[in-house]
Protein backbone atom coordinates (compact mmCIF):
# COMPACT_ATOMS: atom_id res chain seq x y z
CA UNK A 1 0.00 0.00 0.00
CA UNK A 2 2.67 2.36 0.60
CA UNK A 3 4.03 2.39 -2.99
CA UNK A 4 0.53 2.92 -3.88
CA UNK A 5 0.61 5.93 -1.69
CA UNK A 6 3.47 7.30 -3.05
CA UNK A 7 2.32 6.89 -6.73
CA UNK A 8 -1.20 7.96 -6.58
CA UNK A 9 -2.46 11.90 -7.33
CA UNK A 10 -2.76 13.28 -3.75
CA UNK A 11 -6.29 15.10 -3.67
CA UNK A 12 -4.59 16.75 -0.71
CA UNK A 13 -2.21 19.49 -1.46
CA UNK A 14 -0.29 22.51 -0.17
CA UNK A 15 -1.25 25.74 -1.57
CA UNK A 16 1.49 28.73 -1.57
CA UNK A 17 -0.13 30.82 -4.85
CA UNK A 18 -1.18 34.01 -2.39
CA UNK A 19 -4.49 35.11 -4.41
CA UNK A 20 -5.62 31.77 -3.59
CA UNK A 21 -4.38 31.68 -0.61
CA UNK A 22 -6.27 35.58 -0.42
CA UNK A 23 -9.41 33.75 -1.73
CA UNK A 24 -9.64 31.11 1.18
CA UNK A 25 -9.31 33.98 3.58
CA UNK A 26 -11.73 36.13 1.76
CA UNK A 27 -14.32 33.64 2.06
CA UNK A 28 -14.76 33.40 5.87
CA UNK A 29 -15.83 35.39 8.84
CA UNK A 30 -14.59 33.06 11.45
CA UNK A 31 -11.31 32.67 12.52
CA UNK A 32 -10.38 30.45 15.34
CA UNK A 33 -7.13 32.09 17.01
CA UNK A 34 -4.75 30.26 19.19
CA UNK A 35 -2.50 32.32 21.79
CA UNK A 36 -0.26 30.58 24.57
CA UNK A 37 -1.30 32.11 28.82
CA UNK A 38 0.84 30.19 31.35
CA UNK A 39 2.59 28.14 29.18
CA UNK A 40 -0.62 26.61 28.07
CA UNK A 41 -2.68 26.96 24.41
CA UNK A 42 -6.41 28.84 24.13
CA UNK A 43 -7.96 28.34 20.99
CA UNK A 44 -10.44 30.96 20.58
CA UNK A 45 -13.23 31.61 17.57
CA UNK A 46 -12.92 35.54 16.33
CA UNK A 47 -14.19 37.50 13.80
CA UNK A 48 -11.77 38.96 11.59
CA UNK A 49 -11.60 40.26 7.75
CA UNK A 50 -8.60 40.41 5.81
CA UNK A 51 -6.95 44.03 4.37
CA UNK A 52 -4.15 43.77 1.62
CA UNK A 53 -1.23 41.65 3.61
CA UNK A 54 -2.47 41.54 7.65
CA UNK A 55 -5.61 40.04 9.18
CA UNK A 56 -7.77 42.40 11.73
CA UNK A 57 -9.14 40.16 14.26
CA UNK A 58 -11.84 41.88 15.81
CA UNK A 59 -13.00 41.79 19.81
CA UNK A 60 -13.33 43.20 23.09
CA UNK A 61 -11.55 44.82 25.05
CA UNK A 62 -12.27 42.64 27.99
CA UNK A 63 -11.17 39.47 25.98
CA UNK A 64 -8.18 36.96 26.96
CA UNK A 65 -6.28 37.44 23.56
CA UNK A 66 -6.02 41.16 24.33
CA UNK A 67 -4.13 40.87 27.41
CA UNK A 68 -2.18 37.44 25.91
CA UNK A 69 -0.95 39.59 23.28
CA UNK A 70 -0.24 42.65 25.43
CA UNK A 71 1.87 40.04 27.09
CA UNK A 72 3.53 39.15 24.46
CA UNK A 73 2.31 35.94 23.58
CA UNK A 74 2.64 34.84 19.69
CA UNK A 75 -0.45 33.82 17.99
CA UNK A 76 -1.71 31.16 15.82
CA UNK A 77 -5.13 31.47 13.44
CA UNK A 78 -6.71 29.08 11.55
CA UNK A 79 -9.54 30.00 9.02
CA UNK A 80 -11.09 26.84 7.55
CA UNK A 81 -13.90 26.24 5.50
CA UNK A 82 -15.07 22.61 5.44
CA UNK A 83 -16.27 21.86 1.56
CA UNK A 84 -17.90 18.25 1.83
CA UNK A 85 -17.35 14.89 3.38
CA UNK A 86 -15.32 12.17 1.02
CA UNK A 87 -16.91 9.02 1.70
CA UNK A 88 -14.53 6.62 0.91
CA UNK A 89 -14.96 2.55 -0.10
CA UNK A 90 -12.59 2.29 3.21
CA UNK A 91 -12.57 4.05 6.34
CA UNK A 92 -9.19 5.07 5.82
CA UNK A 93 -9.45 6.36 2.59
CA UNK A 94 -12.71 8.22 3.70
CA UNK A 95 -11.67 12.50 4.48
CA UNK A 96 -13.08 15.37 4.04
CA UNK A 97 -12.89 18.49 0.87
CA UNK A 98 -12.04 21.75 2.75
CA UNK A 99 -9.76 24.64 2.20
CA UNK A 100 -7.58 25.94 5.22
CA UNK A 101 -5.05 28.57 6.21
CA UNK A 102 -2.92 28.54 9.04
CA UNK A 103 -1.17 31.94 9.72
CA UNK A 104 1.58 32.22 12.69
CA UNK A 105 3.11 35.68 13.85
CA UNK A 106 2.75 38.21 16.32
CA UNK A 107 -0.62 40.21 17.12
CA UNK A 108 -0.38 43.85 17.76
CA UNK A 109 -3.53 46.16 19.52
CA UNK A 110 -4.57 48.79 17.14
CA UNK A 111 -4.87 52.31 18.54
CA UNK A 112 -6.02 55.45 17.43
CA UNK A 113 -6.82 56.26 14.01
CA UNK A 114 -4.95 53.29 13.00
CA UNK A 115 -7.77 51.69 15.20
CA UNK A 116 -10.62 53.53 14.33
CA UNK A 117 -10.17 53.21 10.49
CA UNK A 118 -9.64 49.27 10.99
CA UNK A 119 -12.86 48.92 12.81
CA UNK A 120 -14.53 50.80 9.43
CA UNK A 121 -12.17 48.14 7.53
CA UNK A 122 -13.77 44.77 9.25
CA UNK A 123 -17.58 46.09 8.87
CA UNK A 124 -16.65 46.51 5.42
CA UNK A 125 -15.64 43.48 4.54
CA UNK A 126 -18.33 41.64 6.16
CA UNK A 127 -21.26 43.22 5.35
CA UNK A 128 -19.93 45.45 1.77
CA UNK A 129 -21.98 48.18 1.38
CA UNK A 130 -23.40 48.87 5.33
CA UNK A 131 -20.81 51.54 6.49
CA UNK A 132 -22.33 54.31 4.44
CA UNK A 133 -25.49 53.66 6.81
CA UNK A 134 -24.02 53.65 9.99
CA UNK A 135 -23.17 55.97 12.11
CA UNK A 136 -19.44 56.92 13.34
CA UNK A 137 -18.53 54.83 16.55
CA UNK A 138 -17.90 56.89 20.02
CA UNK A 139 -15.26 56.58 22.03
CA UNK A 140 -16.59 54.51 24.55
CA UNK A 141 -17.54 52.08 21.80
CA UNK A 142 -13.78 52.26 20.11
CA UNK A 143 -12.36 52.05 23.80
CA UNK A 144 -14.66 48.80 24.39
CA UNK A 145 -13.40 47.20 21.23
CA UNK A 146 -9.98 45.74 20.36
CA UNK A 147 -8.46 45.35 17.15
CA UNK A 148 -5.67 42.71 16.24
CA UNK A 149 -3.44 43.34 13.33
CA UNK A 150 -1.13 39.94 12.17
CA UNK A 151 0.90 40.24 9.39
CA UNK A 152 0.41 37.54 6.84
CA UNK A 153 4.18 36.54 6.81
CA UNK A 154 4.00 33.19 8.13
CA UNK A 155 0.95 31.23 6.10
CA UNK A 156 0.63 27.55 5.21
CA UNK A 157 -2.40 26.79 3.37
CA UNK A 158 -4.14 23.12 1.96
CA UNK A 159 -7.05 22.08 0.22
CA UNK A 160 -8.15 19.04 -0.55
CA UNK A 161 -11.30 18.58 -3.30
CA UNK A 162 -12.82 16.04 -5.19
CA UNK A 163 -13.65 12.19 -5.10
CA UNK A 164 -12.50 9.76 -3.34
CA UNK A 165 -9.03 8.25 -4.01
CA UNK A 166 -9.56 4.36 -2.84
CA UNK A 167 -7.52 1.22 -3.12
CA UNK A 168 -7.57 -0.95 -6.26
CA UNK A 169 -8.46 -3.50 -3.78
CA UNK A 170 -11.54 -1.61 -2.64
CA UNK A 171 -13.12 -1.44 -5.69
CA UNK A 172 -15.24 -4.69 -6.05
CA UNK A 173 -16.58 -3.70 -2.83
CA UNK A 174 -20.40 -2.67 -4.45
CA UNK A 175 -19.94 0.09 -2.07
CA UNK A 176 -21.15 3.36 -2.95
CA UNK A 177 -18.63 6.34 -2.79
CA UNK A 178 -18.64 9.78 -4.10
CA UNK A 179 -18.65 12.98 -1.50
CA UNK A 180 -21.68 15.08 0.32
CA UNK A 181 -20.90 18.71 -0.56
CA UNK A 182 -21.24 20.90 2.58
CA UNK A 183 -21.40 24.90 1.80
CA UNK A 184 -21.72 27.85 4.84
CA UNK A 185 -24.78 29.03 3.11
CA UNK A 186 -26.76 32.63 3.79
CA UNK A 187 -30.56 32.33 4.31
CA UNK A 188 -33.03 35.02 3.64
CA UNK A 189 -32.85 38.34 6.28
CA UNK A 190 -34.77 38.42 8.97
CA UNK A 191 -35.81 41.94 10.10
CA UNK A 192 -35.49 43.06 13.88
CA UNK A 193 -39.14 42.72 15.41
CA UNK A 194 -38.15 46.33 16.67
CA UNK A 195 -37.49 47.28 12.55
CA UNK A 196 -39.27 50.44 11.62
CA UNK A 197 -42.59 50.43 9.17
CA UNK A 198 -41.44 51.00 5.86
CA UNK A 199 -37.62 50.03 6.21
CA UNK A 200 -36.86 47.77 3.87
CA UNK A 201 -33.78 45.56 3.19
CA UNK A 202 -31.61 47.16 1.50
CA UNK A 203 -30.00 45.77 -1.61
CA UNK A 204 -26.48 45.18 -0.21
CA UNK A 205 -28.21 42.29 2.08
CA UNK A 206 -30.81 41.27 -0.45
CA UNK A 207 -27.90 39.98 -2.46
CA UNK A 208 -25.35 38.86 0.38
CA UNK A 209 -23.31 35.87 -0.33
CA UNK A 210 -20.21 34.70 0.11
CA UNK B 1 -24.20 53.85 27.64
CA UNK B 2 -22.47 51.43 30.39
CA UNK B 3 -25.64 51.51 32.64
CA UNK B 4 -27.60 50.60 29.88
CA UNK B 5 -25.17 47.60 28.94
CA UNK B 6 -25.62 46.20 32.46
CA UNK B 7 -29.85 46.38 32.59
CA UNK B 8 -30.31 45.25 29.17
CA UNK B 9 -30.74 41.63 28.47
CA UNK B 10 -27.34 40.14 26.66
CA UNK B 11 -28.09 37.87 24.00
CA UNK B 12 -24.69 36.38 24.39
CA UNK B 13 -24.64 33.89 27.29
CA UNK B 14 -22.70 31.32 28.59
CA UNK B 15 -24.17 27.82 28.37
CA UNK B 16 -23.82 24.82 31.71
CA UNK B 17 -26.20 22.59 30.67
CA UNK B 18 -24.28 19.62 29.72
CA UNK B 19 -27.09 18.52 26.94
CA UNK B 20 -26.76 21.44 25.32
CA UNK B 21 -23.08 22.07 25.33
CA UNK B 22 -23.53 18.02 24.21
CA UNK B 23 -25.73 19.04 21.03
CA UNK B 24 -23.27 21.73 20.09
CA UNK B 25 -20.56 19.42 19.87
CA UNK B 26 -22.49 16.94 17.70
CA UNK B 27 -23.35 19.40 15.30
CA UNK B 28 -19.64 19.49 14.17
CA UNK B 29 -17.48 17.32 12.18
CA UNK B 30 -14.43 19.90 12.32
CA UNK B 31 -12.65 21.22 15.30
CA UNK B 32 -9.82 23.20 15.94
CA UNK B 33 -7.33 22.48 18.81
CA UNK B 34 -4.29 24.35 19.90
CA UNK B 35 -1.11 22.94 21.12
CA UNK B 36 2.26 24.30 22.42
CA UNK B 37 5.64 24.09 20.71
CA UNK B 38 8.61 25.46 21.36
CA UNK B 39 6.52 28.09 23.90
CA UNK B 40 4.75 29.08 20.28
CA UNK B 41 0.59 27.85 19.76
CA UNK B 42 -0.22 26.16 16.57
CA UNK B 43 -4.08 25.76 15.77
CA UNK B 44 -5.29 23.21 13.13
CA UNK B 45 -8.31 22.16 11.96
CA UNK B 46 -8.96 18.25 12.69
CA UNK B 47 -12.21 16.04 12.72
CA UNK B 48 -13.48 15.03 15.70
CA UNK B 49 -16.53 13.37 17.03
CA UNK B 50 -18.06 12.95 20.83
CA UNK B 51 -18.29 9.51 22.42
CA UNK B 52 -20.07 10.11 25.94
CA UNK B 53 -17.57 12.31 28.57
CA UNK B 54 -14.31 12.51 25.66
CA UNK B 55 -13.79 13.52 22.43
CA UNK B 56 -12.48 11.71 19.84
CA UNK B 57 -9.60 13.77 17.49
CA UNK B 58 -8.84 12.04 14.28
CA UNK B 59 -5.83 12.53 12.24
CA UNK B 60 -2.74 11.07 10.94
CA UNK B 61 0.20 10.05 12.54
CA UNK B 62 2.78 12.65 10.71
CA UNK B 63 0.91 15.17 12.56
CA UNK B 64 2.86 17.70 14.40
CA UNK B 65 -0.43 17.89 17.04
CA UNK B 66 0.40 14.10 17.84
CA UNK B 67 4.21 14.93 18.45
CA UNK B 68 2.93 17.73 20.82
CA UNK B 69 0.29 15.56 22.91
CA UNK B 70 3.36 12.71 23.13
CA UNK B 71 5.84 15.62 24.35
CA UNK B 72 3.12 16.50 26.74
CA UNK B 73 1.50 19.48 25.39
CA UNK B 74 -1.87 20.19 26.95
CA UNK B 75 -4.96 20.98 23.87
CA UNK B 76 -7.34 23.27 23.61
CA UNK B 77 -9.99 22.94 21.47
CA UNK B 78 -12.97 24.85 20.01
CA UNK B 79 -16.43 23.65 18.09
CA UNK B 80 -17.95 26.66 16.47
CA UNK B 81 -21.16 26.78 14.36
CA UNK B 82 -22.09 30.60 12.82
CA UNK B 83 -25.71 30.62 12.84
CA UNK B 84 -25.87 34.29 11.33
CA UNK B 85 -24.52 37.86 11.12
CA UNK B 86 -26.57 39.77 13.30
CA UNK B 87 -26.81 43.53 11.57
CA UNK B 88 -27.58 46.19 13.97
CA UNK B 89 -27.83 50.14 13.65
CA UNK B 90 -24.73 51.01 14.95
CA UNK B 91 -21.10 49.09 13.78
CA UNK B 92 -20.75 48.38 17.71
CA UNK B 93 -23.89 46.62 18.33
CA UNK B 94 -23.33 44.49 15.18
CA UNK B 95 -22.50 40.63 16.20
CA UNK B 96 -22.74 37.11 14.87
CA UNK B 97 -24.90 34.48 15.99
CA UNK B 98 -22.95 31.28 17.33
CA UNK B 99 -22.58 28.46 19.27
CA UNK B 100 -19.00 27.71 20.54
CA UNK B 101 -17.43 25.28 23.02
CA UNK B 102 -14.13 25.31 24.51
CA UNK B 103 -12.34 22.55 25.94
CA UNK B 104 -9.28 22.48 27.59
CA UNK B 105 -7.10 19.53 28.43
CA UNK B 106 -4.49 16.98 28.37
CA UNK B 107 -5.02 14.79 25.20
CA UNK B 108 -4.33 10.57 25.45
CA UNK B 109 -2.92 8.98 22.19
CA UNK B 110 -5.06 6.11 22.12
CA UNK B 111 -3.85 2.47 21.33
CA UNK B 112 -4.30 -1.34 19.98
CA UNK B 113 -7.88 -2.22 20.61
CA UNK B 114 -9.23 1.35 22.02
CA UNK B 115 -7.78 3.11 18.75
CA UNK B 116 -9.90 0.41 16.89
CA UNK B 117 -12.68 1.24 18.56
CA UNK B 118 -12.28 4.46 18.50
CA UNK B 119 -11.75 4.99 15.05
CA UNK B 120 -15.27 2.84 13.82
CA UNK B 121 -16.82 5.33 16.77
CA UNK B 122 -15.80 8.37 14.44
CA UNK B 123 -16.87 7.16 11.57
CA UNK B 124 -20.54 6.06 13.04
CA UNK B 125 -20.35 9.54 14.29
CA UNK B 126 -19.56 11.44 11.41
CA UNK B 127 -21.58 9.23 8.59
CA UNK B 128 -23.96 7.17 11.09
CA UNK B 129 -24.86 3.90 8.94
CA UNK B 130 -21.93 3.78 7.11
CA UNK B 131 -19.54 1.19 9.30
CA UNK B 132 -21.59 -1.59 8.29
CA UNK B 133 -20.53 -0.99 4.71
CA UNK B 134 -16.93 -1.23 5.19
CA UNK B 135 -14.04 -3.56 5.44
CA UNK B 136 -11.85 -3.38 8.82
CA UNK B 137 -9.11 -1.15 9.18
CA UNK B 138 -6.13 -2.86 7.89
CA UNK B 139 -2.85 -3.02 10.47
CA UNK B 140 -1.37 -0.30 8.65
CA UNK B 141 -3.84 1.92 7.92
CA UNK B 142 -4.32 1.76 11.93
CA UNK B 143 -0.76 2.07 12.29
CA UNK B 144 -1.07 5.80 10.08
CA UNK B 145 -3.71 6.87 11.76
CA UNK B 146 -3.78 8.50 15.03
CA UNK B 147 -6.87 8.93 17.72
CA UNK B 148 -6.68 11.44 20.58
CA UNK B 149 -8.95 11.57 23.48
CA UNK B 150 -9.40 14.63 25.50
CA UNK B 151 -11.90 14.30 28.42
CA UNK B 152 -14.52 16.72 28.43
CA UNK B 153 -13.54 18.02 31.72
CA UNK B 154 -12.93 21.78 31.19
CA UNK B 155 -15.80 22.75 29.45
CA UNK B 156 -16.90 26.83 28.53
CA UNK B 157 -19.97 27.43 26.27
CA UNK B 158 -21.33 30.15 24.56
CA UNK B 159 -24.34 31.30 22.61
CA UNK B 160 -25.66 34.07 21.21
CA UNK B 161 -28.94 34.04 19.27
CA UNK B 162 -31.92 36.09 18.67
CA UNK B 163 -31.65 39.47 16.85
CA UNK B 164 -29.71 42.69 17.07
CA UNK B 165 -29.87 44.83 20.43
CA UNK B 166 -29.34 48.76 19.81
CA UNK B 167 -29.13 51.85 21.70
CA UNK B 168 -32.10 53.42 22.26
CA UNK B 169 -30.64 56.61 20.59
CA UNK B 170 -29.80 54.45 17.48
CA UNK B 171 -33.56 53.51 17.16
CA UNK B 172 -34.47 56.07 14.84
CA UNK B 173 -31.99 55.93 12.05
CA UNK B 174 -34.18 54.56 10.13
CA UNK B 175 -31.89 51.83 9.26
CA UNK B 176 -32.74 48.08 8.36
CA UNK B 177 -31.07 45.58 11.19
CA UNK B 178 -31.91 42.06 11.33
CA UNK B 179 -30.43 38.90 11.07
CA UNK B 180 -28.60 36.92 8.08
CA UNK B 181 -28.99 33.62 9.06
CA UNK B 182 -25.76 31.47 8.04
CA UNK B 183 -25.82 27.23 7.98
CA UNK B 184 -23.94 24.59 6.60
CA UNK B 185 -25.88 22.99 4.47
CA UNK B 186 -25.35 19.65 3.04
CA UNK B 187 -25.86 18.94 -0.61
CA UNK B 188 -26.81 15.79 -2.75
CA UNK B 189 -24.30 13.05 -2.37
CA UNK B 190 -22.35 13.36 -5.55
CA UNK B 191 -20.98 10.25 -6.80
CA UNK B 192 -17.37 8.97 -7.55
CA UNK B 193 -16.55 9.05 -11.43
CA UNK B 194 -15.09 5.55 -11.05
CA UNK B 195 -18.55 4.14 -9.15
CA UNK B 196 -20.03 1.36 -10.20
CA UNK B 197 -22.78 1.25 -12.38
CA UNK B 198 -26.22 0.13 -10.44
CA UNK B 199 -24.87 1.12 -7.15
CA UNK B 200 -27.14 3.18 -5.58
CA UNK B 201 -26.83 6.07 -2.55
CA UNK B 202 -27.50 4.48 0.51
CA UNK B 203 -30.20 5.76 2.73
CA UNK B 204 -28.29 6.82 5.28
CA UNK B 205 -26.35 9.00 3.04
CA UNK B 206 -29.30 10.15 1.27
CA UNK B 207 -31.27 11.76 4.30
CA UNK B 208 -27.54 13.14 5.17
CA UNK B 209 -28.07 15.96 7.89
CA UNK B 210 -26.68 17.70 10.55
Amino acid sequence: MSEKTIIRRLPERAVTDRGAINAILDDGFVCHTAYVTGGRPVVIPILYARDGDRLLLHGSNSMGIVRAVRAGSPLSVAVTHLDGLVVARSAFNSSANYRSVVIHGEGRLLDGDQKRSALDLVVDRVLPGRLADLRSPTETEIGQTAVIELLLDQISAKVRSGGPEDEESDMNAGVWAGVIPIALTPGQPIPAKDLRAGVDVPDYLRHFRR
